[in-house]
């Protein structure tokens, strides 16, 4: 699919602000995908569509965990975490994208995994550090990324763990799993 | 089995501080079981034991560990996690303490898991609290745990993962899953 045309559709499905994320994250993501060597399509495809399913009705999205049979707990972690799995079905669904590395690179691209591919890091960051981002901690991911995405994304998980703990929210297991892996294969 | 004797079996397992730290743990844990109604035969023999491990050399530990087939994952996350679960074996083997309730408040003592038992809860909260201890935070868990046991374990648990994620170390699944656990009975 063209850039173009794949930007034409996540257009319609996207407030203002949240398209200009979308450039933000697919600007992003080209360019560490050109320092770390991930192919550009593939990148581009799961950088535009990463949020595909942002806006779609709460109810929604749990029908589709419920009947696609999606893992049981995305229900009982708040309605955050549910876009990023429904979104790379109904990507697959509407779009017609049926490449498993960008359907990966959205469905976990807001919790992560333990051993995330080079494509999902990448979105993950992307999301993270997009220019339009301006949070607490933002700028030494930014830096990282640069020369370490593993160093990077340990400080943006480590980040966001440390953030929900500290205003009592649940954190998805998978998150803490991304976290350990990166940490364990490094330090044991 | 009486309080004394257990007390003398546990004096020769571990150095005079260790041995302090215990005897905090278990009129810490007396306390709290009064509070919060748990058998107190039970919370003193859980109290007493659960350090019983901590000084078995590490190969011995990570030995038991393989043989009696516990969680492989104990091997990954560093040696401090290893002398609970492996206590709670030793504790029924060498000094013939059976009972389930006990050995899982020994078992679960460092990492604490979902849906802990009261008994488990206490140990963990007394073990955090006890005397002896000084570190950061603590004085406010000493607070929560006269009047809701739940909120001093979310308070130390958010500590504790805090305090692990910001050192970069890896923080056990089940710390974890004893979090979110408590947050999410709370709050969906």
């Amino acid at each position: 699919m063209e850039r173009d045309s794949a930007l034409q559709i996540i257009q319609s499905q996207l407030p203002e602000k949240r398209y200009i994320h979308t450039v933000g994250v697919l600007e992003t993501a080209v360019l560490l995908a050109e320092k770390y060597k991930v192919e550009r399509e593939k990148i581009e495809l799961a950088a535009i569509f990463h949020d595909y399913a942002k806006y779609r009705p709460i109810a929604e999205m749990k029908l589709i965990v419920s009947e696609q049979k999606m893992s049981d707990k995305l229900l009982s972690y708040g309605s955050e975490l549910l876009h990023a799995p429904v979104g790379a079905y109904l990507v697959q669904k509407e779009v017609g994208i049926d490449d498993e590395d960008v359907l990966d690179g959205i469905r976990y691209h807001t919790t992560g995994r333990a051993n995330m591919t080079l494509l999902e890091k990448i979105i993950y960051i992307s999301d993270y550090i997009e220019p339009n981002r301006s949070f607490k901690g933002v700028e030494e991911v930014r830096k990282l990324a640069e020369k370490d995405l593993d160093q990077a994304l340990i400080t943006a998980i480590s980040n966001t763990i440390q953030f929900l703990v500290k205003k009592r929210q649940p954190v998805f297991p998978d998150t803490l799993a991304a976290y350990n892996h990166l940490i364990l294969k490094e330090e044991f």
